[in-house]
């Protein structure tokens, strides 16, 4: 059967279908619980989370389900001196103003620290754990897989992933560059990484022993059968259920989705200060005259906050990061469990029930 | 059986495998013959070639095969007074330096004229014409049909795809991001058209009702597979075939190809004033930071033209335009004949012979 693979063996989950973790919001526990309900693996995207947050919702979610779930973490980069450029915070008093926001922004706290965040993952003993951004330290592997948490590493070149599979991870997302949302990339620029899903996956498998997951314009069943026959054992999705009921997705940002077309994305640092894919807008068009002042990740993060929240309650979509893959066209409104069942379905009719 | 498809059948060949067309002489009627005399269809890449030569290479690949082969060619822009800038002139100069070349060049003519390349065509009544950068008029197209050709377009975007199907061509090539040598792309800017094959094909075939032949990233049974079950009725390969020993490449392009990895390869605009994918190197790095100067396409083509033949000459690949796609590095020297028989066998391992 297609979907019987070392995937669904180390997650111990039914379908090779994982539901990508999107932080800020979107991976409510009641769609990752939905998502694994149905047999596939939901992820909370828990980057943005404190380790009270992470705890809170993930006792949610095991109060929804007693399927395997993942959490996803960002591994922090070396710390380096905040720099606000006087020149950003003027381009972002401006769109505050706009948004009835008082000038001026506190960020002496820009990011949750992630000892804290991996403390949630252990003491929670979350089945599985998902990363991105880099690769945690040896130790830390390692006591993640003392507590029995089986572990997902992103690549998005050949050489990433190859350095993840020396690091003890027992899975790799090879995150082509069709993939919505941030890029996994943390060897050299992002732009030598932007590698496509058909690309990509056959020489990651080629080069790797542990199961490769593929992700990155993946809708349907064609993209999962497809997938498949490129070596991948199983398939992260993350635009595909972004639409659906459980989603935690603004209602402006999955109508975004919904009436996106192929050509709608772009990658920009504007939002976050990391390079991540979305639907263009006023904002996105505005900062990329802005790159050369842009600070770094995770501060710009935390200094685009309040103005995505504030564009959120306002209802102003071009201010919000509508992260979508370059498929996100294809996204529908649905259940997620619905969602999983017709994916199975599809791709049942590609591949057969006898491989 | 995988390979009876409309494209096998409007093109009147075994195999819907189509070897790129890849202008500027690795396309010699030696390969182009070798892989139409194997079922598939090999391309002449024409672009660059006047009418005399062009018929020159029709006449040489009709004494190598009887088998249809496509002869491909660009479509030109609007004409805008050529501009070369004197800081490009000089940057240029200095590479002359470097090659033993004198400075200055005399770039009055800096184009083939497409219509008399078209009258090769038309002449020569070739089995297929397919075309890149735009569509032709609607009297070309029809002029084309009514002599018996075949025309294939090529669309980077869905909406691309549309304006081709009611140009009224036969067939249309969905070119992916991941594809080496120039993007096609002829609606807004290339940035916004660079969807992975994986996202594009898909939503492509949703929305045309001809034939679409995936290009990008495709190198292997598994790639020809994945395209097939992602709706397309055929494959366009370059890189491929770039290796293969009639390949015209230069043994330094060869040696280039065969050493990449996935993410050597960029997009530039250095060589031809036009964007397009190839492994870096020190002209496309050094060249990065003089975007802002460059000439337009095809201007800026002619103008690097005598450094990239001197490059060649003195086997510096530092120089050369390595087109190349994300792939390449799973190309092997073989001949294509054999390239050709080695995809069936893949395929069909992978989608059987039953369908």
């Amino acid at each position: 059967m297609w979907f019987k693979t070392r995937v669904t063996e180390l997650l111990h989950i039914q379908y090779p279908l994982i539901q990508a973790p999107m932080a800020g919001g979107v991976t409510t526990p009641k769609l990752v619980a939905a998502v694994s309900n149905s047999g596939g693996l939901g992820s909370l995207g828990a980057g943005y989370m404190s380790k009270e947050q992470m705890k809170e919702a993930v006792r949610e979610i095991r109060s929804l389900t007693d399927k395997p779930f993942a959490v996803n973490l960002f591994i922090p980069e070396p710390e380096s001196a905040p720099e606000i450029k006087d020149e950003m915070m003027a381009v972002l008093d401006g769109y505050r103003r706009e948004l009835g926001l008082p000038p001026g922004i506190d960020a002496s706290k820009f990011a949750e620290p992630f000892a804290e965040q991996l403390e949630a993952v252990l003491e929670e003993k979350v089945p599985v754990f998902s990363f991105t951004f880099g690769i945690p330290a040896r130790e830390t592997i390692r006591a993640l897989k003392q507590q029995g948490i089986t572990v997902i590493g992103t690549a998005t070149t050949v050489r990433e992933a190859v350095k993840l599979e020396e690091s003890g991870v027992d899975l790799i997302v090879g995150q082509g560059s069709e993939a919505g949302g941030h890029r996994g990339t943390f060897l050299g620029p992002y732009q030598d990484a932007l590698v496509g899903t058909m690309a990509l996956i056959p020489q990651m498998v080629d080069h790797v022993q542990v199961p490769v997951i593929a992700a990155g314009g993946i809708m349907d069943g064609r993209g999962i059968a497809a997938a498949r026959i490129l070596g991948a054992e199983g398939v992260q999705m993350g635009s595909a259920f972004l639409a659906c009921e459980e989603s935690g997705a603004h209602e402006a940002y999955k109508n975004a989705i919904l009436t996106s077309t192929d050509d709608s994305t772009v990658i920009t640092k504007a939002f976050s200060g990391k390079a991540a894919r979305g639907i263009k807008n006023r904002f996105i068009q505005e900062m990329a005259e802005k790159e050369s002042i842009l600070s770094p990740y995770p501060l710009q993060n935390a200094l685009t906050k309040e103005i995505r929240q504030a564009a959120a309650k306002a209802n102003r979509a071009e201010f919000m990061s509508l992260w979508a893959g370059q498929a996100s066209a294809m996204a529908a409104r649905k259940t997620a469990g619905q969602l999983v069942s017709d994916l199975v379905e599809q791709t049942t009719k590609f591949l057969g029930w006898s491989r």
